[in-house]
């Protein structure tokens, strides 16, 4: 059943190449704005050759402090993470670090929307998971439990999402069905 | 007048430390939830030697495609840019890029806040110019009209910040007593 929604299937694509081109989709039709944050490199020297462009001869990448992805839709204020597995049975949960838990519980405080995009790389599943469901199992793991999330867990209290063509994975709509605030 | 203002000045701390100290005292206090964001860099060469962090070779400053700071407020999204000048009549508009004008039109399509600080760096003074007021500006320009903002003019339209002890720029105050929303 869960298969039947892979009609648009991945082709290749990373899940940030996809997740990049939704939202750019969203821009260009004025739906959400939302960037993938640069990824957090420590520079450590710097060439600035004359007549040309400075060049990094040294840098490092730092571990982030916050999520991938956020922006604004509709007013509100939307914050995620976007991670793949190989595992057909669960999602580690080191996938994730704790500042970014952290980080996450923090936007909710403040009223934002966060939650993370999972995506099950051999069979080609995406599913959106509420932030408040990821604390749940985070917790689970602090407290001696499983250091994953099972797939049936996934499936029972997260929401599939299907391919589509454009924009490829419609987060966007999944959050407006759930209306997450 | 304006500089009673200044009496927790600088003492040589840049713009964007003073904001990063702002922005950790709100995260800290749970007020907000802002972050700058990382510099965006082009990687071109990687090198993993083993048993130690892979290290940048090879890299170079890209254009920022949007702006510096963004995040979550008491449910509102807050997106802004930083800038210094070390002229003391007018603000350069050369300071902005084009794209960085039509991100933040977009954001206030989808219903955000966003603003630019500007530092006036001989005087060691900080003001608060929303969105709507830079677009003015930026329009007289592309109209033919002058490339900066009078300093007169953002004395007029803008909101002066007095420096703080902590936080040092407390723009979330400013924005709440405008009611920006
Ligand atoms: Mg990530
Ligand atoms: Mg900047």
């Amino acid at each position: 059943k869960l298969n039947k929604q892979n009609s648009y299937s991945n082709r290749g694509m990373t899940l940030e190449e996809d997740l990049n081109e939704t939202n750019l989709y969203y821009r260009t039709h004025n739906i959400a704005v939302i960037h993938k944050k640069p990824i957090p490199i420590q520079i450590v020297n710097v060439d600035y050759p004359s007549r040309s462009a400075a060049v990094i001869k040294e840098a490092y990448f730092r571990q982030a402090s916050t999520t991938d992805y956020n922006g604004v839709w509709n007013g509100k204020y939307i914050d995620f993470e976007a991670k793949e597995t190989r595992s057909n049975s669960s999602f580690p949960l080191s996938n994730f670090h704790e500042h970014q838990i952290e980080h996450m519980k923090s936007v909710v405080q403040q009223g934002g929307i966060t939650f993370v995009i999972l995506r099950f790389a051999t069979t080609d599943e995406i599913f959106l998971l509420e932030g408040k469901i990821l604390f749940f199992y985070w917790e689970r793991m602090m407290n001696g439990g499983r250091k994953s999330i099972k797939k049936d867990e996934i499936i029972q209290n997260g929401h599939q999402i299907p391919y589509g063509l454009h924009p490829r994975i419609d987060y966007i709509k999944k959050i407006q069905e759930l209306n997450l605030l």
